[in-house]
């Protein structure tokens, strides 16, 4: 008899060059090229099945995915294994053995986003895969006020783009954290879950804020609305990072930038 | 009568895609781009001077060229000007009207460089192109020790690759800062001049010092041996940052990542 075991990976990619995480007809996805990682080196059909999907352009340093295999490969040797048959700007960072009833989308308890806010006149050549820019000039103190207002279990329907049918959006919002060292401002955010674009438009009423066009105590109002069309826009997907997964207990591991 | 004025740029550049600064025939080099979109924007043949070359791969966030132009344009116009006839990953971060005898090279006091080491078993997607990546286990106390005897005004012939003609090879170094966050090493060292490869040469040093291949005082023979052949390897370019050069007073600005 074949042992069957589950695996969880941690993962670390670049979204620039990529139509994002989830597999797709006539485009080249991290989730497919994953997949064909893992039937290299296992021979079988994998079914990846990850913590969720990231739009294109958005980065992962510890996107999670689980796969069942019956390969007698050692767990420890499976990420130089698979990374030897991925492109450089996908590196699979960890490889652990799960329960075998574990599905990396089902058992998530929360996750932690940063987005990042390059914020001069001239956009930056090293980070310009890797941020927003934004060359209006940003208050900080009138960002962080504003952040305080989305903090806690509130719903969230005003800050989730159209099309996305969950059963609720009601989101509890552990960590809500501004900070600025030189020309970048950091925006991170800890939640039980979130919504389709939560991140990206969080982060563009902010901005609002920060640029002076709405008031802090505006997201109050915004939301009570429950109305996407109250909030900011959604801002660009290459200023955000999906930092890390939370599965409680020793499955998780860091991933901060 | 036309008035000739001297402009000075600072630019920041991802080297990862050009064969370095300097000019040279059949190879896309920083210098040539640049001078191209100074001859679109002026109508002018520039000749285009830098503070200094840097090798292909190596990165700028604050690097400094001088050009004389006779071009009615603000000086405050400059950047954009020549940014929307350059590659995203070259910007004209400021431009300043300097004095007609000032010279991007001779006039350097001196400059800051950084070395960003990601030391990890796995390679780093997001950073790849912007770090060395060591995966044995570096000890930040050893490297700190070794760094203490690099300080200060000495002969660093043992840290300057062969082929480069100067006329002495004694340099101050001013600041050499070693930090570690998560994965990544980063060594920070300011000196009045560097030799070619120094802060290669002297990173590579500093990693064989943390990895436990030599001890930290060896650093002091290795000075006094002033022989190239005693001291580390030269690393990776892509782990390289110019960070800032300095001309003294109202010409220094900041480029700090």
């Amino acid at each position: 008899m074949v042992l069957v075991r589950n695996i969880l990976l941690t993962i670390e990619y670049e979204g620039t060059n990529y139509h994002g995480w989830q597999r797709q007809k006539n485009a080249i996805t991290i989730q497919q090229l994953i997949e064909q990682a893992i039937e290299k080196v296992t021979g079988e059909k994998p079914a990846l099945i990850g913590s969720g999907r990231t739009d294109t352009g958005v980065h992962a340093l510890g996107q999670r995915a689980n796969f069942k295999t019956k390969t007698p490969i050692a767990v420890s040797s499976i990420p130089l294994a698979l990374n030897s048959y991925l492109p450089p700007d996908i590196r699979i960072i960890n490889a652990q053995e799960v329960p075998l009833d574990f599905h990396a989308r089902y058992d998530v308890l929360g996750k932690k986003y940063r987005y990042r806010i390059y914020n001069s006149v001239i956009r930056s050549a090293i980070h310009r895969n890797f941020c927003c820019f934004i060359s209006e000039r940003l208050e900080l103190d009138r960002m962080i006020e504003a952040s305080g207002y989305m903090m806690g279990k509130k719903d969230f329907s005003s800050f989730c783009s159209s099309g996305s049918s969950v059963r609720t959006r009601i989101r509890t919002v552990e960590l809500l954290e501004l900070t600025a060292e030189d020309k970048m401002i950091d925006i991170v955010i800890r939640a039980d879950g979130f919504l389709y674009n939560m991140v990206r438009i969080i982060a563009g009423t902010l901005v609002e804020v920060g640029r002076g066009s709405m008031d802090p105590r505006q997201v109050k109002v915004i939301l009570e609305k429950k109305d996407r069309r109250y909030a900011g826009p959604t801002l660009p997907p290459q200023g955000l990072f999906l930092e890390e997964v939370y599965y409680g207990g020793i499955l998780d591991t860091p991933g901060t930038m």
